[in-house]
């Protein structure tokens, strides 16, 4: 199942998503202002187009209202951000994701019509600032402002104890829904299983209930 | 439960990190070159100076020994990027994160002692990507290469039937962990549970058998 | 009657603006992000302040939210002047006159709240090219797309001839509403009247009869 | 009828002279010293040559001499804009308009041969006070320093009235000379024409007096 | 007798005549817009002042009307000086010497009211052709197209010789005025005067006679 | 008699040294390192050529070794005039002449082998300072330190009495050496010739005689 | 015997490395980012080719994995010198000698592979600071911290003695190995060989005993 | 033994003779035309000081003439080296070493008087071309064009031969000055001093039979 993106602007971030659509298998149209830009993605985009997209004419020739999703990921320069998702919008692209600097960025974006806007550096900061609080807690996903899952690293004191001895649902609130360990993955984990030394937990819980779980059960 | 974090470089990315870690009751100092940037942050971080990093002098002088944790975010100078990794490491810190700006950038800081070095445009670039390939897929935890946890949103198909109508885990291979109903957290649900319109399920499962999942139950 | 005016932008058209709605006994806020402008504007405007725009609480602390109406006569810089009017919205302003450098920016403005936007190098250029054409017509007002009132230097043709000779309305279909004679003006001039080498004939009609008037009374 | 103009300097001002002169039918030689801009008005201007106006045998070998009118609407170079007309007065150019940045450069235009020299900025900024200062006044055309017709919004007030009712000749001295009532002008209009909401009254009449109906009759 | 001047533009050209000014006991202010270069003069000029010469206000704060005499050398700048000039033709001053670029620059120099326009490089360059190609020309005052006063280097082919022998006037149609022999100078020497090596002969004539006269004489 | 000449720098006053030697029937090889100045002078000089005069090879190439006199007319570029005399030197060209900036610059160039030193901006400020502080001298030629031949306008005083009348050797210690009537010269005026008004007197004298004689007989 | 090198980046240093390998007959190829320099090379090195050396792919294409020993002498550039080392390393170069520009660039060229580093400037100023110290020693060998071999340039006390007489070894403790007459050597002179003005004699010792010879010896 | 020098110019070169000297105990005055430079010599040089070295006057006001030695080690700028030059010789400096960038500078030093002129990039260039080509050769200095002193890897060839037995003198025409072993140096060795694994021969001879005793004697 092949979809059809356009991504503008191929810096860090956009060069990203170039090549990770790529690799889940899109086609995707990869345009920048900049040759030279466009010169490293030709091999790696389905295409690779160098244009000044604040000029309406050029991206109408390129049928750009033929995509299904386009993504902005310019820059720094917030004008041609702006100026790019309003000539968009005009066209009547159907789905427009744009990368914003900052909340006035964000709000003009909304104001003229992106249905999506992103802040990559903010959201990764959070992302890194929550793995760097907890040293064991090696990634999550925040299912609510109360409810996450966290994927926790056990240790000598868990070691050793099945699931039955430790009793983590009723002593922390929190569920183990799976055990990583090495490149396996074990879902759902019978009560029976041992906890080894370098296993890393999936817990589902509250936020509050997993720090509890985390202070306590390992250390 | 206090830590003493240092974050070097103010820029989006750094400046998101020094926030959530402010919010995480973290104590962080929130250092950057340029002064103006240093004064945005007065009033939010639990310390912040204006300071060149690559002068190892001033570095001493703050005393920078003592903290836990240092995260450098230094947003394009790759001299100063490096240059201050060095002399962190000279300094005895502990733990040092720094933001890479490509692969070679990387692999000069983990020779010189980096600990953990990340790619947060490029990461971030990848998250989008594929939050846009499935449009069902609303965020996603990987757990290894083929396995992840995803948040996958009910539709018409699925809604007013019970889990154990569904059948999920026989014809899909994947369980349900739980399901987000407006701002409530089911964990576990029950067979009998009835999914509704605007259900979010979260599922565990190998990659593949997600992507089963979403393209034949939800079409 | 005093009204409350805030000026954004001093350069020659924002200048311009300040100094002529002074002389109309307006108050007006003078603001620039230029200390050097703003003090040649000390002693002309109620007030001049030198304050960046993109600022939220810096123009907050301005008391802005009470003036009647904001012109922002930004010069070359798009990505201010969106900004600004985006901020001045959020905090309530009731009345917001842009300047716009395009069409696009035009657009931008329009949706994310402008209520007037205007294009005075190009509105101007309009009105030059419209009194080049025909060298008789000295200035015009564009009642439609098809009326006008216009002036027309009379010539060695009409001197002489009182208006009951000419017989204007029946032959070209415009009506004469006023002469202008020196540096006094005859509204409503009666039909005795006899035109004077040097006067200036304020005209009302169709574009079509008055350019027929003026190519055939005056050749 | 058409007439021979040339253009230099394709900025806001220049361009929007050039459009506005072919539209009203003249034959237009668009000139700048910038390719990129004299490529947008190829298909604009009867004729568009990308040149530097401040090398006299350039211009020559233009055949500038044969054209009735120049028109210089060069941006900032105050410099190329005395040098450009004083070439011009030399080959012999027979009406030159220029547009000048401030009185001193108005001054030396004048005594190097500038025949109309014009201050687009500055005269907008009048016009678009003038509009803000009396928020029903539309539009106007300045007779004398004392005499304008302008253009007035009816409100509730006027509504219903008919012109012989309200007698506004007796009771303000200013004669409504049309009325504009949607896309349709009534020149002269009768006495007992009534007048309705949205109609925009077009009134003669010294300042005063229109000053003193506008703030009586409509509120 | 001293003289009042002012000199604008302190570099080379109008540094020295700063210093020449002096030296011949005049009374100079000298004005510059870099304070520095006002410093270099702080000790030389009767008066130095660092001001920007096209801002009115601040020359007329000078009391530059009362000065005999202007002298503009603004270097590189032509429309300082245009505008300068403007401004000191306004203010009333009585005489004002500017110094040229090129001929354009002249053109308008003049028309703006300039009573005398200098090309100091180009006169120069002149000067020194004329010495160069004629090795034995040392100097010359050119009296008009035709005449000129030369001062020419003696040889060995005069040496020796008395005016009366040497007849010049009748062989070559020239006089010799004087004969400068070492530190001194022997105004209408006599004809028994014998020419000795390394005199300098200050010979009037037409040019023809003049080139006639040092190829044939002293060759 | 040709001569030949090399001119390097072609601004202002190399220019004008180019002009004027091709005036004289001189023969001139102009370069400079900028094509676009070259291209200026290709119809002027004998040969132009753009050349970086501090490459030794490329000077070489041009055979310069064979003319008999160079000029280094190089503007601001110190390093660049410095060079070019010292490569000069090496090749054995036999006479340099070389504009200098300041007294450093003259010391430098006359150690490494420049024959003549020039400062044109300097030598004119003192011409044009002279004619200033003198109205009614118009030009001169400095003999000595204290012997000077100048142009005198003659003036009301003076007009009408005959030289012997006016008997200036003796009262002035001055000679008339020549009158200039209009394009005349009349060398070797007799006693009896009667100044007219307009006459230019060429005196030679001492300096204390000449402005005794310009003070007193023409006041 | 040939051997293989490269020299990346063609300054002073780097180009005086290429001249001084093709003297001593190795085989060179000379690199650097500069079309401009590599065509100053392209006579003179066996090779000459502009790359920029951070691109690993054109690096390969060079084939410089062959070589036996590359030079990386790159100017002011930490970040390209870093990124280079790190490339050649990782394509298998087996010997590489880096310049630093100070002590934290050379711990990171290190610890990133660097087999020598180098100071050209720092050594360079360090040999010449030895030199005017001592102004009788005119070069040095320096064998360890204590020890070194120097040339000492003999004079008036010494000259006339011969080696027996002066018994150096007993009183100063160094030996002379060599001594140096004009063009010639002598190695290992004999005991009766007398010592003249202007020999230089080549002493080897202590660095106490040296300059106790050079105090007492010599003066 | 306390000798005074002065510094000019205090980047890597200047600065390493600055330290050096100060540690061979001379008493240097450390000059740069930056003060953020002279402030970090403050606490290294006798003094320290921030002046533009061609301003005569600050020079002299320095006291610079009773120096007996002045480095100008002034980096890029040619200019400034030459006319620092130039005043140091016109107050009458004793002794002047002045670092060169090429060919022509160090001739126009020369020309100016500059008593010793050096190379240092050049130099050490050609100092590691030579270790570069004999791997076996670690450093050396230079006696003649034909002879040198050079210190030599030993390697297993050698070690555990005795002097006399190797027969070196005999078989390549070259002495053994000296052995270093670890930190350990052994002027003039024994015959019968056996060589050991990692001893480094210091050798004297010609560079022809030092060249052959390395390729035979270790091979």
């Amino acid at each position: 199942m092949k979809k059809e993106f356009v991504v503008i602007g191929l810096g860090r971030f956009g060069g990203s998503i170039v090549k990770e659509l790529i690799e889940l298998e899109a086609d995707v149209m990869a345009i920048d202002k900049s040759q030279e830009r466009v010169d490293e993605f030709a091999n790696i985009a389905t295409q690779a187009v160098a244009v000044d997209t604040t000029d309406e004419a050029a991206l109408r020739s390129l049928g750009i209202r033929n995509f299904e999703h386009v993504v902005i990921a310019i820059g720094e320069n917030i004008q041609a951000s702006i100026l790019t998702t309003l000539i968009l919008k005009e066209i009547g692209v159907s789905r427009i994701t744009v990368k914003a600097q900052n909340d006035y960025h964000e709000k003009v974006l909304r104001k003229i019509g992106a249905d999506q806007v992103v802040h990559p550096e903010r959201d990764m900061g959070k992302r890194i600032a929550n793995n760097l609080v907890s040293n064991n807690i090696l990634d999550y996903l925040e299912l609510s402002d109360e409810y996450s899952i966290v994927e926790i690293q056990a240790n000598d004191h868990l070691a050793g104890s099945s699931l039955i001895d430790l009793d983590i649902r009723a002593k922390f609130g929190v569920n183990i829904v799976a055990i990583k360990r090495g490149t396996h993955i074990l879902v759902s984990p019978q009560a029976i299983e041992q906890i080894e030394v370098n296993d890393i937990l999936i817990v589902i819980g509250s936020d509050l209930d997993i720090h509890r779980f985390e202070r306590k059960a390992l250390h």
